[in-house]
């Protein structure tokens, strides 16, 4: 069988971590992929300490792999969605296969991208653009097969998992546990991606994409950060019984879809609520499979370049296939992918955690209790201590049953405008996950 | 695309579940296929309550499905390994694609029938004999291509895991909860292949042929059941701070590849130890993605059922593909898979749990510690309990260090010699699973 030719754009952590794989799993994954499977050609700005590329033919010039004749693959491992969106473009228009981790791209110009590569007949393959080294779009878009998809939940943020996991285990505060995550290399200098859950938002898009058969709509998501999660509230939800998660969900309702990432409170049963640290889990629920969860490394070297050179043993494995046999991008045959309602986060309906800070006089509790039940929203479970020494204020947690979004928010400013109750009120949404 | 046109032989659980998943989920799985998928023919001595097949072509003799020129796949799903080998060995023959949940058939005949496969250019899938519904198969075969496994644990029995799980929860003994079970429908009326070990020895061995490209070993597997777990076992392993459970084990040495099942100590902080009930999980370690793991049911109509139609999907997308291309039976080419020696458990490395009744009078440890020590065993951690009122002996409880197995064997023996102490010497493998 003729070898399949590779080219890779990007030499920073996951082009590194490529290449060394390549290079030390040779003869395994050349067996796996029952071809001789060549670097023909690195392209990056820079060589990477981390990565002997003496082998190796480079160029400076990421677009000399992109015009390379001898290139039958494109693996994309630069980032950003300028440069590395312009070199697919190119790379698709001279007919080359694509294989990129870049999820804020696939995100925001899949489907265009998609559509050309369609044109060209070449495949656009980007398991590591999700959840780093788990094989979790290929058990979506081909394992799964069978199923409709009810929902799936992922802790798709490594950096956001682990400030959780610290502020629980050691009651540290999120400012505290931010610095050390940027100190270790965990977090970004700017960590708005992370803490802000764009980077989550960004993974969860292609999920429900896969899930649903939907065009990627990174616009739609309904995007909450865990900057606002205080240890207390960690502390209040262990005590009800639950963890504090930044999840992803998505969702098929009858009313449409649901797509969003914010902290939740998870019942600590839950085999997803113990996923700890950096890693990262994503639980799928299936019609005909039931829940099924898959776990592992959501970053890193090795562990993304795990999943790009899975990629490349399938691209490898399918070169001869009709382009109509492959599986396609999004896992259905692309005449199938249909646009579907999106739900305003107003609309969707879930379960609430509140926390508040009251006045410790009598009748607070039943007028916060009035503002509720008129707003047909009944009252699950409660925490309420004593004041502390000179302190005339008391904290005030409450679990909600599941009540619509907007109704909710419209009971809280309600509850805020009370005299009774002081400052804002903290709201976290509580997902049974069953 | 032209369509896929399935047979189905078999109409138990397995069938029926697939049956009624191609029929709900039609639209959806012909769409991610991208071609229609049609049942031509059903196979099965009779019909099942739970699927309605007046839509279908019944006939009584499975042949018939395999002599049908119209089917281009067969599905078995009849179990057994007499008429349903027959049957595949005949399917084959005539060039049809085999899908199969037959764990038993895979473990014990896969190596002719991957060969007579290869001979006609046909696909053999099994997604489901392995973990019900999860996508293990396709993980390790495709997902972890990139890497060299360095080993993988199983909770793959769910029966086994749901007397264990029951016995930590509730306390109870294993025959009451083997009971339960037998009445709920988890176990067989003759539970030997699941609480033997054997049917998690069937799976095991096809994981470690796909994670290592080693031909199937049946005959290798060492096998240890659950029935000798006392529910002292379990609340002392709780003490130390370990759950047991059920593992299949198959891990890459120097001096060759371990297979085993045994009931194993695992320490309570990993997530596989809070896999509980009928749940099945698999736990892979790869040299570059690190540790991944895979959940969901092990069982049931529709998980594997699911299992059946993914493999489906799968052929269907691949029908066009050159055999030499499409992923091969163990997802090495066929030419790459070669035997490699199997260690013998006398020769395998594992800490242990020892559980002995000893004379409640001085000296008596130090006679036991003087024997391990004199072996190189060592003590990591030890539960020494007072003589209950009017009681000669006193429960005393040990973990070992890794030790070769037949030097704790031979350990073992002495131990039981002494005559202070009093019965044999309960002993359970210990595995950080790190």
């Amino acid at each position: 069988m003729k070898p399949v030719r590779i080219g890779i754009c990007g030499l920073g952590t996951v082009g590194s971590g490529t290449v060394n794989i390549l290079t030390r799993n040779k003869a395994l994954i050349d067996a796996r992929a029952g071809c001789d499977i060549t670097i023909v050609q690195i392209g990056a700005r820079r060589d990477n300490p981390n990565c002997d590329t003496s082998a190796y033919n480079v160029t400076r010039d990421v677009f000399d792999v992109a015009n390379n004749p001898d290139v039958d693959v494109l693996v994309e491992v630069m980032g950003g969605t300028t440069v590395a969106k312009d070199l697919i473009f190119k790379a698709i228009e001279n007919g080359k296969h694509i294989i990129t981790a870049n999820k804020a791209l696939i995100a925001h110009h899949g489907n265009e991208i998609f559509a050309a590569a369609k044109a060209k007949g070449v495949t656009v393959a980007f398991e590591a653009a999700v959840a780093g080294g788990i094989p979790i779009i290929k058990a979506i878009r081909e394992g799964l097969a069978a199923n409709k998809i009810e929902w799936l939940a992922g802790i798709i943020n490594g950096t956001g998992n682990f400030i959780l996991t610290e502020m629980r285990d050691k009651g540290r505060s999120f400012d505290d546990v931010l610095a050390e995550a940027q100190a270790l290399g965990y977090a970004e200098a700017d960590p708005t991606f992370d803490v802000e859950g764009i980077d989550a938002a960004h993974k969860l898009v292609i999920l429900a994409s896969l899930a649903f058969g939907i065009p990627l709509a990174i616009d739609k998501v309904f995007t909450e950060g865990i900057t606002k999660i205080a240890t207390e509230d960690v502390t209040y939800a262990e005590e009800l019984g639950y963890r504090i998660k930044n999840l992803g969900i998505a969702r098929r309702t009858d009313k449409g879809i649901e797509l969003r990432v914010h902290p939740t409170l998870i019942p600590e049963k839950r085999l997803i609520a113990n996923v700890d640290g950096v890693m990262n889990a994503v639980l799928v629920k299936g019609d005909a499979v039931g829940a099924t969860m898959y776990y592992g490394a959501g970053a890193g070297a090795e562990p993304t370049g795990s999943s790009i050179v899975g990629d490349i043993v399938d691209v490898a494995r399918t070169l001869t296939a009709l382009p109509e046999h492959r599986v396609s991008y999004l896992g259905f045959g692309s005449d199938f992918v249909s646009a579907q309602p999106i739900l305003p986060i107003e609309e969707v309906e879930t379960a609430n955690y509140l926390r508040m800070s009251a006045q410790d006089k009598p009748g607070v509790l039943s007028k916060i209790a009035t503002i509720l039940s008129d707003s047909g929203i009944s009252i699950e479970a409660m925490i309420q201590r004593e004041a502390k020494e000179g302190e005339s204020t008391v904290p005030l947690i409450l679990l909600t049953n599941k009540v619509q979004d907007k109704k909710l928010t419209a009971a809280i400013r309600s509850i805020e405008a009370l005299d009774s109750v002081t400052g804002a009120v903290q709201r976290i949404r509580v997902e049974a996950l069953k």
